[in-house]
């Protein structure tokens, strides 16, 4: 493996620095490159195959549950953003604004949407007049803006992109449900397609959504112990259907504001796969996401019949998303490079193997390699996609529950937030005093109240008087 | 039909007033709804449906001929727009600018993408090195904003959405090709998949694209003799590079410039396709892009057995895009609806239709009736799509080519702009003077100098001097 040490010399060891790790990574695997305006990012081809391929994953299982895809206009009214309270000041510090159309100064001021609640409660004001109406189940893919002071690619940038669930319900039991539904199907989706373990819950007042009145959350362990959102879902009740007058006729005849949802899940996701799956050698990407699954590098490609018996592989594996890397690159530099940019599994041919009718397997997660006859490669390579899928989820959840700790005093999570990057567990009596104390002192916020409660104890973490809840605290992304 | 009054009698008839059909078509077919913020509208589920079906196998052919996507930021700072001088004269007057972010002034505005060449300039004078970097075949799938004065829904709006592709070459040959390849992939498209006959073309100098060498242009003709330009792709030459300084050493080790392309095509096509089929009853999808293909009505649903023969027959047609409308209304609304909405084929399923094992099929297109056995039902469902497909078809080419004049004198082509709307076929000497006359007389542009060039005379229709170029022209939307 000589050959592929400049490539991987490229990138920051993990332990040594893993902020440095990260930006390496997004680099050298070429998913972003930077663009002219600060906190903006181009996601370059490979970047951007990764979030096509999680587009059509989570569409499909919208449109299973009934969501049809719209779009909504980009640019909001000032007056539209403003009219509901909470949702206002939670978004206009961090807006862009747009002043002037072509020449002209404009009468009104747009904001470029940071989210689009109030577009759709504009449109179901006027879309919405009966009971037949309901439910709407409406989705859309787009990029948001938010004005970020200080941006990391995938993780925090200024422009996003994201896909946006609203629904618009008769009854407060059925928003509510629609809520828990969404956040379990984004749950499933993290664990079986990004092979990533997620903890479901509900975010204390704090931290909810401007608007909402209950926000629920997935969050996840990166592999630096720092916990990620990464997705959300907000019951607004009627709070914005009374703000915006969006009421139907019920079956009883009687006008009745409608309840809301929405839900959201961005491309942070990209971030969150690199450092959940990633390694010193680069990325590592789940099977199911991977634009690339295979990669076939012929060995001594020069030699007569080795470029041919490639080609023929890749059409015996044209079940899975296969290439050949038929460049004039050396095969150790090519598989650096597919280290680096984490495909799966590597099938290495070479004129003795073609002479053996076998072929070599190498996957990405554990570097095993084994021989396979050429008969059984379709086989074989099928099994071992989804063995890395499974091993993969395997080794992130062992990963987290070994950084998951309890705390039952201050002291105790002081201790553990500064010693033991990770998820802590423990007890709160529910006030946001606690809440803002401890964020002071040590840096971690709540993560979620878990729907999975334990009695770590039964006394506040942090004032000692009776806990409510149990919260899962950490600091974060 | 007398049920079905009410809802036909909504839209205006394309006779009386085509602007008026036209708007309330879009709205009755439920493709649209106006926004708060003037020109910009809400594509609702109906319309986008269409949408992403048009991007679906657009995507497909694009990644076909080796075509990769990616993301490009939404903001363009002024100083990056201003770097090519034909492009900013041509957008400046028409873009959107923020000035702000969040509660701060922007050192330097940015404009919202109105098209994103100089955005990929910029990405590509970091990317490209080399000649084994070359050619750069990427792609966006966006939303644009042009703030135009006058709007119109599809046709015309301050933002839409689009793809656009921009390549980079090592030559001039390479670059050109591509630029053609693109116009006939989406001439192709069009034909083959939106049923619509294009005029395939050159855009005079003045009426090409604002720092592009060369415009292609396919131009299709809609119901009222208006020409529509759909799709256009753009060859820059070396322009853009010497603009952005975008260099790369080719095989003789010698620095040179990269040659660019762009091309797109926008949620324009949506009013084409309305334009081009749409009738008195409203839509008339083809059934390649048709949300729902297959609509089946069952009469006299409140009979035992009725229901569940219409699921079962969704069942059977499973291999389309079918949908029961099993709502309370009544069949005839039903039936009216599905005219509305443009559904290609209708099956109606009743008592009698059941004991006598058989059902109606209704073409959207002819409103021809016939009656099917139901073993013979998934056979005649896939025929009749591929007639209605094809005849659509040949039904717009028949309208285009009987409203395709010709004009060898001023005073003939005048009269014909007046009283024979359509495309006219004339000679050109080349010289914008001309051109910029016959605009200003007759409001008719040239619309392009078709590939397949013909001899109409050989003088020029307006100055009388030799003639250089056919041309078609057509007052335009």
């Amino acid at each position: 493996m000589a050959k592929d040490k400049k490539l991987v010399e490229a990138i920051t060891s993990m332990d040594v620095d893993f902020a440095q790790w990260y930006t390496d990574v997004v680099k050298k695997a070429e998913l972003i490159d930077y663009s002219s305006v600060k906190g903006c990012m181009v996601i370059k081809p490979d970047g951007y195959a990764i979030w096509e391929n999680i587009q059509k994953e989570l569409d499909k299982r919208f449109k299973e549950t009934g969501v049809q895809n719209l779009y909504m206009p980009m640019f909001i009214p000032e007056s539209l953003l403003e009219k509901e309270k909470d949702h206002v000041e939670g978004f206009a510090p961090e807006v862009a604004w747009v002043t002037h159309g072509g020449l002209e100064p404009l009468q009104e001021r747009l904001c470029v949407r940071p989210t689009s609640e109030t577009l759709f409660c504009d449109f179901y004001a006027r879309d919405i007049h009966s009971y037949r109406d309901l439910p709407k189940l409406y989705n859309q893919w787009c990029s948001v803006v938010r004005w970020e002071k200080t941006t990391r690619p995938f993780l925090r940038s200024r422009e996003f992109l994201w896909q946006e669930g609203h629904t618009a319900h008769a009854t407060a039991e059925e928003a509510e449900e629609r809520t828990i539904q969404m956040l379990n199907l984004y749950a499933d989706f993290c664990e079986q397609v990004l092979a990533m373990p997620v903890i479901r819950g509900r975010k204390t007042d704090k931290e909810k959504f401007a608007g909402a009145e209950a926000t629920y959350t997935i969050e996840a362990l990166m592999h630096d112990g720092k916990a990620l959102q990464s997705g959300t879902s907000h019951n607004f009740g009627d709070g914005f259907a009374k703000a915006f007058d969006i009421q139907f006729s019920d079956k009883d005849n009687k006008l009745k504001y409608v309840h809301q949802t929405s839900w959201g899940m961005t491309t942070r996701l990209i971030g969150a796969i690199i450092m959940v799956h990633g390694d010193d050698n680069g990325l590592v990407l789940p099977p199911a996401i991977a634009p690339t699954q295979v990669v076939i590098v012929p060995v001594q490609q020069q030699k007569a019949g080795v470029l041919d018996k490639a080609y023929e592989l890749r059409d015996v594996l044209s079940n899975f998303r296969v290439k050949v890397d038929d460049s004039d690159k050396s095969p150790g530099w090519k598989f650096s490079e597919s280290e680096m940019r984490g495909i799966p599994v590597r099938v290495e041919i070479g004129p003795r193997d073609i002479e053996n009718g076998q072929a070599v397997l190498v996957r990405r997660d554990t570097h095993e390699k084994t021989t396979v006859a050429l008969s059984q490669l379709d086989v074989k390579v099928g099994e071992l996609l989804d063995e890395i899928q499974k091993h993969l989820f395997e080794k992130a959840k062992a990963h987290r529950d070994a950084h998951t700790y309890t705390a039952t005093t201050f002291e105790e999570f002081e201790k553990t937030v500064n010693e033991k990057p990770g998820f802590i567990k423990a007890m709160w009596c529910g006030c946001q005093e606690c809440e803002d104390k401890i964020k002071e002192l040590t840096g971690a916020t709540s993560r979620c109240m878990p729907f999975k409660q334990e009695q770590i104890s039964d006394k506040c973490v942090c004032c000692g008087k009776p806990a409510t809840k149990m919260v899962y605290w950490g600091r974060a992304y």
